[in-house]
């Protein structure tokens, strides 16, 4: 006889334009057996531990021409990176008991039909299992492949990172004073900005909120121009780099935050700077550079361990603050990576 | 006793904003001895026999905070790209009667104080004497550098180019179809548009003057997105590409002609895209890369022996021509490379 228990879920309730509400998420309770049913193959059934929310979830739940990532489903569940611990498994690689990371639903207990997404994660490293959603997940890898792989970065150079207290942001800094950088972040409020220099050890920031000219702000903060600009948020901010960028300079093109919930975007005006200044600019999406996950850890973890590395995050606590938790995205009331934590190990 | 001449000259009035106009620069008869002066010990005397009409120049009219070639000095010759015949030299290694291109200015003679940007002309080459303004020289450099190190071209890709039957557009073309790419042009005229066909072997071409729908005429023309934008206009018709760009695409930013002449540029709304398909959009100078000289004249000194490459100039005739040629790269009015040419060998 299979255990067949409650499972309070997150619906996706169908495509929206504008700012998500959340209305647009409901909380729903059904039923699942604690069992892989027969006939799937590579299938693992987990109890959801963390979830997480991310910017580029946005992104789908908008039906456009242009998604760069599949969709959600009306009436399913939202699904996104989770940490989970495995209840049963029909793939040989999965044992129950495991924890693994990957591609989840929004519930407590959720059937993942292919194990293509998820990776076991390695209990040996000691380091806390939110972290693999993190630093050493989907937002690690992102901030690692847009600092080293996209942005060339030298010993010297300057470094403008927006939304810098992010799940990203953060690590960009970080990665970039290892390198002997100079760099300097913005965030939205007084706290954020005294996180960036004390925690992270950014060597100067400032609040956007606060700068009536952001174009000035930051020829205030870089005197000599910015050699490379890590845009998390796009719009007015890069618009306003652009003319403080210095010759051959390099644009990571990670996100658009402040485009996401426009329901037409921000013209830019300063691309004439590319040309003149021979700048680079490349966007990236982490998701084609997964083979570099462990170049990453060789990295992080050892920093980790030292205590040579901060990562700051912003837990909520129950499945139903799950939709709050991924709005406060937008209006910036996350401080670090935003995760939701549904149960204990 | 040293023989003193009449100079005509195109003088540079002063600084303007918006579209320049013909009285911006002023017909003018000075004198003008035909010997270096004692003291200059690397200079050249030039009597000039083309310059060159190039849409940067532009720039040099307006004083801005981001002037990338100096500005030009008002009440003295605008000054540019020339082809000249030496009359008199300190330099030893040019002489009387040596043919130079470089950087002159709009007269009929020209003393060049320092020969660091002039170059001497191998006449064995046997190639047309303006040739080394287009072809050999500056645009040539350009399509060069824009296509072969910018763009990183693969047989089969396929390749739109703007202004494509401009001095520089018309070479991407060819060069992208002698790397085995498809390549669609855009240009401003019904026989702009046939020359792209019948002269530089486009694939195809469209008058985008005649298409309310830029979107809409570069999905007819790319059913399966464009991977290399060679992009010499900027403003709307970039803002229509971007969505219409292949994953890992590369957009080299050659020039952004559409937007100079305008007080406040186009906002470009469709940056998500450089994200969204791992876009790489990179500005590049010739300048810059003038060491590549060597290269581009390797490859297409003998495509011209073979008569297997084109290139097509619009030569107005008289220095007193100039100001109007030169206004005439900004309503499109030249069909090819613009020159002006002032005397014979």
């Amino acid at each position: 006889m299979v255990e067949e228990v409650s499972n309070k879920q997150v619906i996706f309730k169908g495509y929206i334009n504008g700012y998500p509400k959340e209305s647009d998420m409901i909380l729903k309770t059904s039923t699942i057996k604690l069992k892989v049913p027969e006939g799937c193959s590579d299938a693992v059934l987990v109890k959801n531990l963390y979830l997480s929310c991310d910017p580029y979830m946005r992104s789908r739940m908008t039906k456009t021409d242009h998604n760069y990532v599949p969709i959600f489903t009306p009436a399913q569940p939202m699904s996104g990176e989770g940490v989970g611990k495995v209840v049963d498994s029909s793939h040989p690689d999965f044992r129950k008991g495991d924890l693994v990371a990957g591609i989840t639903e929004w519930e407590e207990y959720s059937l993942i039909k292919s194990t293509a997404f998820i990776r076991k994660i390695d209990e040996q490293a000691g380091v806390p299992l939110s972290y693999h959603l993190g630093i050493l997940g989907m937002p690690g890898l992102t901030a690692y492949v847009g600092f080293y792989e996209i942005s060339s970065p030298k010993e010297g150079e300057t470094v403008f990172v927006s939304a810098a207290s992010g799940a990203v942001g953060q690590l960009v800094g970080q990665f970039a004073k290892l390198s002997g950088c100079y760099v300097v972040g913005s965030a939205g409020t007084k706290h954020k900005v005294d996180l960036l220099k004390t925690k992270f050890g950014f060597d100067d920031a400032f609040n956007y909120k606060e700068e009536a000219d952001l174009d000035a702000a930051l020829k205030r903060h870089f005197r000599g121009g910015i050699d490379i600009y890590f845009d998390n948020v796009g719009g007015k901010m890069l618009d306003a780099v652009l003319p403080n960028m210095n010759f051959n300079g390099r644009i990571a093109t990670c996100g658009m935050i402040s485009q996401y919930n426009l329901t037409e975007a921000e013209g830019v005006t300063n691309l004439f700077y590319i040309m003149a200044k021979q700048i680079r600019m490349q966007g990236f999406l982490c998701y084609y550079y997964r083979h570099l996950y462990p170049k990453l850890f060789d990295l992080v973890v050892p920093l980790l361990k030292q205590g040579n590395i901060a990562y700051v995050e912003d837990v909520a606590q129950g499945l139903e603050t799950a939709p709050a938790a991924l709005l406060g995205l937008f209006s910036g009331r996350n401080v670090g990576k935003q995760l939701v934590r549904l149960a204990s190990v």
